[in-house]
C-alpha cells in the first residue's frame, strides 16, 4: 500500500484540519468528538446533519456549507461515527427548529444515528438513504445500500431548510427524493483501506464487480471486463427496472449522476456520462439535470456509478437553488 | 489495461460529446478540427485560447466558460492538439480584440500553437507556462515544463480579460503569474495512456518518483516511499527555493493548491495540504487562498502536486472574480 500518509491513527485528524484551514470561511472542525459545521452557524432553521465513515469524500464533509448540510460527523475510515459525535455536533448547530438525520443505510450508521436521536434534547427527525438498487442486504446493512444519491437528498432537503420549512416537511423531501432515486455502481479495482494495509478485495484484469458498494462490498457478481457501452447498457437496465417497478408519478425528466469512485479518470466518467444520457433518453428520459465527478467515493477504486433521480417541480427548484459548500458549489 | 471505454480511437470523441452534452448550458463542442468553445460567445473582449494533450482533465476543456477561456483544443491523449483545432477555435470565437494563446511549455505544443499563430488572421500572443520547478529540460520539453500553474494563469488572465483589458495588458499577467507560480509533483504509481495500454513507467511499492512530469517524464530522482510529512517537505523546499531565487516583490501572501494527478483520493490531498501549508506559514508564508482537488490530472496517476503562486493584489483580485467553467465556479 502507497499512500499519502503520516501514521495511520492520525490520517483523519490531519486531513480533517486540512480541510477546515483550506476552507476556513465555510467551515470549522471540532475534535473529540469530531465533526465539521457551518462556520456561520444558522438561524431559525431545521439543521441537517449527516455523517458516517471517511473514505467517501467529498461526502459528508465537502456538503457542509449554505444550502446544504449544518455539520456532518466523519468516523475513520469505513467505521461509523459514534453518538457523541452526532450530540456534539447537533448542540453545537441547532436552533429552535428541530434536528434532521441524514443516513446512509449501514447498520453502523443507523444504529450509532438512532442511539444519538434517543437522547437528542431537541425534536429531530431522520432520512435513511437506500438508493442503491444492486442488492438488498449486504455486508453492512440490512436492506438496500446509502450511496451517491445521499448527494442529492442532502442538497435538495438543505434548500427546503434554508427556506424555513419545517421539520416533517424536510423529511418528507427527503424520503420522497430517496424513493425517486437508484443508483448502482461498478469497480474495475478494489480499494484499499488504510488501516488494512492492503485491497479490500482480488479482483483479475478480466473481471469488474457488477454492483459493488462503495466500501467494496460485494455487488451482483463478478463479471468479465467489456467495453463501456456494455457494461453502462446493463448498469442502465438495473436502474430502469428499479425506478419503473415503483411507478412513480413525473414526466420522465432525470437528473444524472454519474459518480467516480476515487481512481476513475473524468475522462471515463464522461464517455459513461454519453453512454448513459443516451441510453435513457432513448429509454424516453429527459435528462433535465447532469452532475459528473467524484461526489461519493470509496477511496482509492477505479470505478464508476450511476444514479438516476426522477424529478418533479419540487426537486428540481431546490436542486438548482444555491448551493456553497467544498463540494458543490453555485449560484453564490 | 482495465478503462471504461469503447474503442481506443474514439475515447476523446465520445467523452468530449457527453461533456458538452451535461455542460450544454455552458459549453459546446465541434469535432474535426475538435474545439470546446462557450455556448454563448463572448463579445469585445480578448478570447482565450488553450488547449494540449487529453488526459488532465478537467484541464482545458473544463476551464471554457465566463471569466476563464473562450476556447479550448484538446488533443489525443498526451498527444499535441493540431493548428487547424487552433485557427478553428479562433476563428469561432475571436471578437475585435484580439487571440491569446495559453500554452503550456511542452514541444509539441509550443509548434503547433507558433505555426496556427503564424497563419492566424487577427492580432495575437502567446502567455508560455513553465511553473514545474523540478527539472529543466525533460521528455517532451525544453526548459521548464507548465503543469497545475496553468489553471492560475487562465483564472486571472481570463478574469482580466472579461473586464475589456486590451491583449497586452492580458499578455503581462499571464507572464506575471506564470513567473510568481512555483509547482513541483510527486508520483506513487506511474498512468497508463489508453493506446499504449500499459503503464508509462515502472516503479515499485517502496518508490516515489519525486519531480515526475504530468505525462510521468522522469522528475528529479527516484526515491524511498516515506511519511507524507517528508514527501512534503522535500517539494515545499524546491518550491521555495524556486521563488527565493528570484526575488520578487511581495509581501509573502500566496495561493497554495495542492492538486491530486487522478487517482489520489481527497482524504490524501488534504492532508498534503496541512503539511504543506504548515510548513509554508513556518518559512513566513501566509496562505491567504487554497485550491484542493483534481484540478491537472496525468490520466490515473497517484500522486499530487503542490503549487505556490506569489500573491499581489491584482492577482488576487483576479483569482476571487466570478468564473462560471464546467471545472472552477463561483461568485455566479
Amino acid at each position: 500500500m502507497k499512500k499519502f500518509l503520516n501514521q495511520v491513527d492520525q490520517m483523519l485528524t490531519e486531513s480533517l484540519a486540512g480541510f477546515a484551514t483550506a476552507h476556513r470561511e465555510l467551515v470549522q472542525v471540532q475534535f473529540e468528538p469530531t465533526f465539521v459545521s457551518r462556520k456561520q452557524k444558522a438561524q431559525n432553521k431545521v439543521v441537517l446533519i449527516s455523517g458516517g465513515g471517511s473514505g467517501h469524500e467529498p461526502l459528508h464533509a465537502g456538503y457542509v456549507g449554505k444550502g446544504m448540510l449544518d455539520a456532518a460527523c466523519p468516523g475513520q475510515v469505513f467505521t461509523s461515527p459514534t453518538p457523541d459525535q452526532m450530540l456534539a455536533a447537533a448542540e453545537a448547530v441547532h436552533t429552535d427548529k428541530g434536528v434532521l438525520f441524514i443516513v446512509k443505510n449501514y447498520a453502523g450508521d443507523v444504529m450509532n444515528f438512532e442511539m444519538a436521536a434517543e437522547m437528542l434534547p431537541f425534536e429531530h427527525a431522520t432520512v435513511l438513504t437506500s438508493d442503491d438498487c444492486a442488492v438488498v442486504n449486504s455486508t453492512y446493512t440490512s436492506g438496500r445500500r446509502g450511496v451517491a444519491g445521499t448527494v442529492i437528498v442532502e442538497k435538495c432537503v438543505g434548500s427546503l431548510a434554508e427556506s424555513g420549512a419545517d421539520l416533517a416537511a424536510c423529511k418528507a423531501l427527503g424520503d420522497k427524493i430517496n424513493l425517486r432515486t437508484s443508483s448502482i455502481g461498478v469497480a474495475l479495482t478494489s480499494c484499499t483501506v488504510p488501516a488494512a494495509g492492503r485491497p479490500t478485495f482480488d479482483i483479475t484484469e478480466a473481471e469488474i464487480e457488477m454492483g459493488v458498494g462503495i466500501h467494496g462490498e460485494p455487488g451482483r457478481r463478478r463479471e468479465a471486463m467489456r467495453a463501456a457501452d456494455a457494461i453502462v447498457t446493463d448498469m442502465v437496465a438495473a436502474i430502469v427496472h428499479d425506478i419503473e417497478a415503483k411507478q412513480l408519478p413525473g414526466a420522465g425528466d432525470i437528473l444524472l449522476l454519474v459518480n467516480g469512485l476515487g481512481a476513475t479518470p473524468l475522462m471515463e466518467l464522461y464517455l459513461i456520462y454519453h453512454a448513459a444520457a443516451e441510453q435513457l433518453t432513448a429509454k424516453g428520459y429527459q435528462v433535465t439535470r447532469s452532475l459528473v465527478g467524484n461526489y461519493t467515493t470509496a477511496i482509492d477504486m477505479a470505478g464508476a456509478s450511476i444514479t438516476v433521480c426522477l424529478l418533479d417541480q419540487e426537486i428540481l427548484k431546490h436542486w438548482d437553488s444555491p448551493v456553497h459548500t467544498a463540494g458543490l458549489r453555485w449560484g453564490c
